[in-house]
């Protein structure tokens, strides 16, 4: 339970200080933030909420996108909320293909630049960028960081306590190559951010929003904590979830199917 | 256009006799042909049709699907079925996990060992198998071979001319260590068929129908007919989409299609 941390994705449509009075209620001590959903409440108003309430910020999801215009201030942009949140993680997700373009080798080393350049950003910040694998369905219109060991390779030139990766156990599960992979990032000092959700089909239209509860599919969810675990990670579990159905419900049940979960299936 | 074969998935609701008579006419000499259409117009009619043509089946699709009862039975009458069409390769797509499983290392076992247990009879027949790596968002209920990698591990304790692979770009273009396994299909003499479709989003539910024709997403798909060529390959080049916009034109009007896009994007 010490390690258990509500993303605020999984109760999209909870307000944050209802979300705020049920984690405390549910003994729950970690949340990790959006920053729409922060944004709308109010930066300073969500960090003084969350202070007050003594939860920790996990993680601050997202950055990157870097084929986006204005893609370096708005990545300023949310190191700054995360500072100020007290989130010791910003989330990184790169983005796709450039509008029209095929070539994904390009958009990989771009993403690789791009980090680089937030780096002293985000070191004197004392943010740490956590570059996140996301599912391959995603390559071409979201993230063409594809697997942890790319995200690895991607994080390597800078320092481990400035760019580090995101072990999601969605968008990892069905590698092969991931247990050897998750060795590695203990090795290499580079698991910021661990975060939970389980495999369930069919995949819905556009597959954004098929992410189910921990126990509700076929991904070995305990063997992923015990592999990020044996590698000395002893930081939060966050369960992240995004689907139509599980937003539909009320954010206090959702927490408990959480809670349920992570109990029976992770922990 | 020499090498270029229509995969009868492509104009699914094509009839067998217009579908041969649309190649005659549009000078395409290659077919890969579904067991269900095959049985459906009848097996030896399909094989006379073709033979009578002079057209060359390139592939049969599919066998595998290793977890359903009587696999084994149902895969040797599908190496049967390709050895009266004269296909040289049988597709194997190796089915998902087991109901209610989670342990998708032992499934994936299974598929090595279920293949070579019928290594034997292909041999016999004169059938190669070809295991095909399907996209990860497949893994959980379609297949649990998710990489080319992957496939060439299971493939490799059997002879070369037993047991090869497929290369369908639409299942591995995210994948930055492809380059490096065709590479190794190549030396290892594995590369059994050769598929092209284009990956397009946003993906429809379930994923299934998503494949667009050549030229129509993102993938770099000359890059992959060279890189498949630079091993050596001489084969041919199937184009196989199945998407429900493309099912409901007119066959010949996909056909003409699918020839464009082959001369623009691949050839």
């Amino acid at each position: 339970m010490r390690r258990f941390s509500l993303n605020q994705a999984t109760t999209k449509y909870w307000p944050m200080p209802e979300l705020v009075a049920g984690c405390l209620d549910a003994g729950v001590t970690g949340v990790g933030l959006w920053r729409e959903e922060t944004a709308a409440y109010g930066l300073d108003k969500t960090a003084a909420l969350m202070r007050d309430a003594g939860l920790t910020v996990t993680s601050l999801c997202r950055g990157g996108f870097f084929n986006a215009p204005g893609w370096y201030d708005e990545n300023r942009r949310a190191i700054d909320e995360a500072a100020t949140l007290g989130a010791p993680v910003l989330v990184l997700v790169s983005g796709g293909l450039p509008e029209g373009g095929r070539d994904v080798d390009g958009a990989r080393a771009r993403v690789g630049a791009a980090i680089g350049e937030l780096v002293p950003y985000a070191l004197s910040a004392g943010v740490r960028l956590a570059i996140e694998p996301l599912h391959p369905m995603f390559c071409s219109d979201r993230c063409v960081v594809s697997s942890l060991g790319q995200a690895l390779d991607l994080a390597a030139p800078y320092p481990a306590e400035a760019v580090g990766v995101v072990v999601d156990t969605y968008h990892v599960w069905w590698d092969d190559q991931v247990w050897a992979q998750i060795g590695r990032a203990g090795r290499e000092g580079r698991i910021a951010c661990f975060q939970v959700a389980d495999w369930i089909t069919p995949l819905p239209e556009g597959v954004l929003l098929g992410r189910g509860l921990p126990g509700d599919g076929v991904v070995e969810l305990r063997r992923f904590r015990e592999a990020v675990d044996a590698t000395g990670f002893d930081g939060p579990v966050e369960v992240e979830v995004f689907h139509a159905e599980v937003w539909a419900r009320p954010g206090r049940e959702v927490l408990d199917a959480a809670l349920a979960g992570y109990r029976a299936h992770v922990a």
